[in-house]
Order: C-alpha cells, then sequence, then structure tokens
C-alpha cells in the first residue's frame, strides 16, 4: 500500500533511445536504483523498443551520433581491453537483484507492428502509457 | 495552496527536442499526466520551440537521427496505415483535458530572435527558467 | 540531516550529451535550482564527460544533429550578436551562487580512460552510479 514516502522507493525509466552508449547508461541507473531496494518500472518507446527485439539485443546498435569516429574508436578498445558488460546483461542482473520491471510501450508496438513474441524475454509485458504514468511515484526519467 | 504532497500532483517537463519521434513521445507522457488530473507545465526549449513556431508545427520534423531509414519507413507507414494523431493534437486534447500550460523559454526566444507572435497559439506565454524551475514540483522530465 | 521534504531541496542531473545547446540548457536550468537554493548534484558521463576535459571545455562541441545548418547559423549569430554566457562560465557562477557539484562517473571514467587531472577544476571528483544514485532524492534530469 502506498504511504506519502513510497515516491522515494519506485525509479521510472521512459527508455526511447536505441544507441548502446544511452542504453548503457540507463542500464547502469537501473542497477543502481535496484541496488538501493527501489522498485524499477522502465517504459520501452520507439528506438529503444526496437532494440530490445529478440535476436537484436546483442547486435551493434551504434552510439549517439555526436560520439564521431574518435569516441566510437574509444569505446570500442575500452569494450575490448574492459570485458565491460554488455547492457542487456546489466539489466538481467538488475532484474535478478531488486524489483524491476520492462514494459513494452502498446503505442511504439503498434507504430513498430511487433507483437510481445517479438521482443527478448527481458521484456515483462506490453503496457500503455496511462497505466506507467498512474504507477510512476517519485522520480521519472526521459533517456 | 501547496501542501507536502503537492509534488505529487505535478508534472514538469523541458522539451528541448525537435523532432516528431521524440516531440509524439512527450506529448504522449503529457496527455498521460493530464488524464490522472496532474497539473502539467513545458517549457520549450531550442529546437523545440523552433518546432512549435506558428505554421510549422504540422511540418516534417523529422526523426531522431538514430531512426535510420528503415525506423522512417516504419514510422511512415504506420502513420498513414494508423491515422495516428499528430502530436499537436494530443497535446491540443491534453490542454482540454486538464491543466497543461505550455511556456516558450525567453532565452531560447532571444537565441531564436522569436515573438511569442511567432508562435503556435498552443503555446500560453513566454516564460524563464527560473520561474519554471520555482513552480516545479514532483517529477520533471527532460526530452 | 533528510527530513521528509528533503528531496524538494534536492536537483540531480544525469548529464550525458556534449554538445554545446545541450550543455547550455542544463547549465541554465542548474543555474535556476541553485537560485532557488536547492542543493545540485551533476553526474558527468560519456559525451558530457568529455566535454569536460581540461582544454577542451572552450572549444566548439557542435551541436545536438536535429539542428541543421540553418539552426546553427541562427545560434552562431545570436551568440556573437548577445554576448552570451558559455554553458561552462554559467556552471562556474551556479557553483559559486549555490551548492553545486560536478561528478565524473567513475565508470566513464574508464571507458575513456582518464585521470581526474585530465578534467576541468569545475569537476569536483570522481564518483559511482551508486552513490549518485544513493543520494539523489527528488528531481533527477537526464540531459
Amino acid at each position: 500500500m502506498a504511504d506519502a514516502n513510497d515516491g522515494d522507493e519506485h525509479f521510472s525509466l521512459v527508455l526511447f533511445s536505441g544507441t548502446d552508449d544511452k542504453l548503457t547508461s540507463a542500464s547502469i541507473l537501473v542497477a543502481g536504483a535496484a541496488a538501493l531496494g527501489k522498485r524499477v518500472d522502465i517504459l520501452l518507446q520507439y528506438w529503444a523498443l526496437e532494440a530490445f527485439q529478440k535476436d537484436r539485443v546483442e547486435k551493434d546498435h551504434g552510439l549517439a551520433p555526436e560520439a564521431g569516429a574518435e569516441g566510437a574508436s574509444l569505446l570500442f578498445r575500452a569494450g575490448e581491453r574492459k570485458g565491460a558488460h554488455h547492457w542487456s546483461e546489466t539489466l538481467r542482473q538488475a532484474k535478478d537483484l531488486g524489483e524491476v520491471r520492462i514494459h513494452a510501450c502498446a503505442h511504439s508496438m503498434e507504430l513498430f507492428r511487433l507483437e510481445q513474441d517479438d521482443l527478448d524475454p527481458l521484456v515483462d509485458d506490453v503496457s500503455g502509457v496511462a497505466s506507467f504514468m498512474a504507477d510512476a511515484e517519485g522520480q521519472m526519467v526521459f533517456v
């Protein structure tokens, strides 16, 4: 049952972007929130939803356009050297660790003509923006 | 009069981006917040402000660069097929439905040398960041 | 000591993007929050971190790709005409004015192989996402 301070324990993420740098950044924020014991809800829209399609998660989703060639090569070498976790693995661990739920936005599903069966098992369900917003207490971040 | 829980009833959106995909996503979040009875304030900056210029609202504002040709063609076909609402129409409905106010950022107005008369009637007034921030309680999202 | 309303007095900013338009927008939000007496914490990730490298702060960091040639020329002329503040100067003033702390994300520091010595003195320290999230109360914005 929600009480006055319930918002402190909830973290809502609207995940719109589908480039690997933003997905990595978002997944680390989610893992941080889950480690703090916060309940996390993620709504996948547009290009983020596209990135969560089955068999596409592990593929190269590029970087934000501002990365440029220099940035891309830095990250590539860094990833090789450090064996950094893929964002999907970070999200999987966050789901094991805490209460993290990933919803595909019903509106974006229609736009991209997707069924839940087309999505990676990381995605829990298809959900409307209205119910996501109704449930969102406390911090909401758009990535 | 503001009380301790007033933040739960307010949704603040800094709208920076001016591509049709982000504007659509933002407008749906706003409609969701308004439907929940939340008071919504939107601050238009930079490319979002540019998109709200009179006679430009209905034009093609492109997509986030990450969309690519495949994404663009998907959305185009989807829009044709589904007769999806334009984001300006979603915002208009949200304003009819609830307490939604759209402010043009004074700083961006100066940068782009615009007067309020240059903007679509959806925009209520020109406002400084300071007053927007002073009024912002509860969730704040940057798109 | 934190009390139930402490979140109202804290503003957390995850600064991911490193283009001059987004950095300017973010710096103005920060200045607004500081002027209201809010405590501000900024976490620099990826391209924002790159922009805060010593001797790079004042350089041209470009604009969001959606700006286009027309937008870029507008802003350039406006900046010349109005003598607008650089975002680093706005942040410097916000730090003088209030309690504003800028943290370099430890994960991004590793990715880009940076040491704190490589960064502009505006940056206070290197910090993990976990401690940033643990400290974040109230509004959190991702730019």
